[in-house]
């Protein structure tokens, strides 16, 4: 018969937490998926109390999508890859979370989310959503690229097209530069009528408002549209040079990920899209990976020291 | 003898109220400066309590300096000139302020560095601080350009300049472009030893923060650095842009200010630099001439209203 120890090891949680939303599922001792569980933002740039929330919330969904609400947060070891915490504040900040599981292993979204394309073995991930990088993890060593944020980083990503685009339609409404068929999808989208509502609706707007206009962009190089074509060459060159300085630390495998990924794949280096693979799994599902491996590296020291 | 209501005619109050400052002084009948008073930001944009309070804080200010503290602010006519209102649903706020002083007149503090800078006449304004746009008072009639705002608008303005230059900088230290001399000189201005400090000090940060950065980048492009060199081209290509646009209202006299304006004006074209004449007046100035019109118009309207 199980006993409620033996749960614990049977059951893992995996937590993928994004600007967003946060991401839960809780797996069984073959890492097949029971229960998923989806809650608010989960990145502690944004609020240390949102985040930590969420990631709770989350893990409790997921345990009921799961009809395992028995199972108490306290028996469970999870792994939890979060954006913002490859800033060390945040990771600092994160760590000393008295969160309510039994283990909680934290690692960046990026780690999780290569661990989680390339099955737990070395890899790089480019992923552009609302905001972009390139990682690696290739013989143990981490290497990341971009990450930088809005409004001064994240080229190629989801809230850097919808920026580019605003500040193309800004300049025709100026007369600075020709109109754009951006101009009248991009009013209507965000419900204005003319630039001067525009300059208010945007006002003070985060990466995610901007993000929800990347598509617009998109369409409209599709259709030909010489302004919207130079934001996607430049945008697409960036991911393209990105590629290129990951190659260049030897990852067995290499995936693209996030939002954004249909729309972009189309307009990369052809050569760069015959070497991507296709991600094998999840982000969470690499945060299970990640709570796995780091449990065993745990229990292999402790056991060591007992024996010492 | 001056009884209380001759102190009102006699005196007049203007105000200048940006992001960083608000800036008031008080003049005689013959428009001479008797004092000034500087106080906090004035833009309603980051809040209507901070831009009242700076307001009244700085006409009070402006009286002390010119031993005029006897006199109240119910007594005085006041002209307030504020960033911001340009966007209707702020100067509407700002024009239902239940206000301290007699009679208050509000413009946009475009119109009054216009008015200040030609006279109280005709003419034109480039202005490049920590914002950017261009505005023209012809005939009666407002004509702006650009002033849209950080991040999405205001190019060739210290904030654009400033963000440029990070942008720049955290792609060459993703191996994406080559470093330039402002790597080393941005990092030791903000007190930041290495790119994830850098990363972690500007998330977030206004447009103010980023201004700081904009002498650094003119500093680099004089001695050469092609990365800076291309900033400021691209900076002063939508200057030259944006007063193209001006003269096309035939304003009879253009001028240029704002802090950026000593850099930015020797990489102007040089048939512009040519033309532009010097501001006459400061923009507070010019908030004394707005109300002072407005005022003889109100009773010119009044005295009609009353033969009638």
């Amino acid at each position: 018969m199980f006993t409620s120890s033996d749960n614990n090891n049977a059951f893992f949680l995996g937590i993928d937490g994004g600007g967003s939303k946060c991401k839960a599922i809780v797996v069984n001792a073959n890492n097949e998926i029971l229960g998923t569980g989806i809650s608010g933002p989960g990145n502690p740039l944004h609020g240390f109390e949102q985040a930590t929330n969420s990631i709770t919330e989350s893990a409790k969904l997921a345990l009921a999508d799961a009809n395992l609400s028995k199972i108490k947060l306290n028996e469970l070891t999870v792994g939890v890859g979060l954006a913002g915490v490859n800033l060390p504040i945040l990771f600092k900040q994160m760590q000393a979370w008295q969160h309510p599981f039994k283990h909680m292993f934290l690692a960046t979204d990026l780690l999780i989310a290569c661990l989680g394309a390339h099955q737990g073995e070395d890899g790089a991930v480019i992923i552009s959503g609302t905001g972009s990088c390139g990682f690696s993890y290739v013989d143990g060593n981490e290497f990341m690229i971009g990450a930088h944020g809005f409004p001064h980083g994240d080229k190629g990503s989801g809230a850097w097209f919808g920026l580019q685009a605003v500040k193309q339609v800004l300049l025709s409404f100026d007369g600075v530069i020709q109109p754009s068929i951006m101009n009248e999808v991009i009013l209507a989208k965000l419900h204005c009528k003319n630039d001067t509502a525009l300059v208010e609706a945007i006002a003070g707007k985060s990466a995610t408002y901007y993000a929800q206009l990347a598509n617009l962009v998109f369409d409209a190089a599709e259709q030909g549209d010489q302004i919207a074509l130079a934001i996607v060459a430049d945008g697409a060159e960036y991911i393209n040079s990105i590629a290129g300085i990951l190659w260049s630390k030897q990852p067995p495998r290499m995936s693209m990920m996030g939002g954004l990924t249909p729309r972009l794949l189309p307009w990369l280096d052809k050569s760069l899209q015959a070497k991507l693979s296709a991600p094998l799994h999840p982000p969470e599902f690499g945060s299970v990976l990640f709570a796995r491996q780091a449990l065993a590296k745990q229990q292999a020291i402790a056991a060591s020291a007992t024996l010492a």
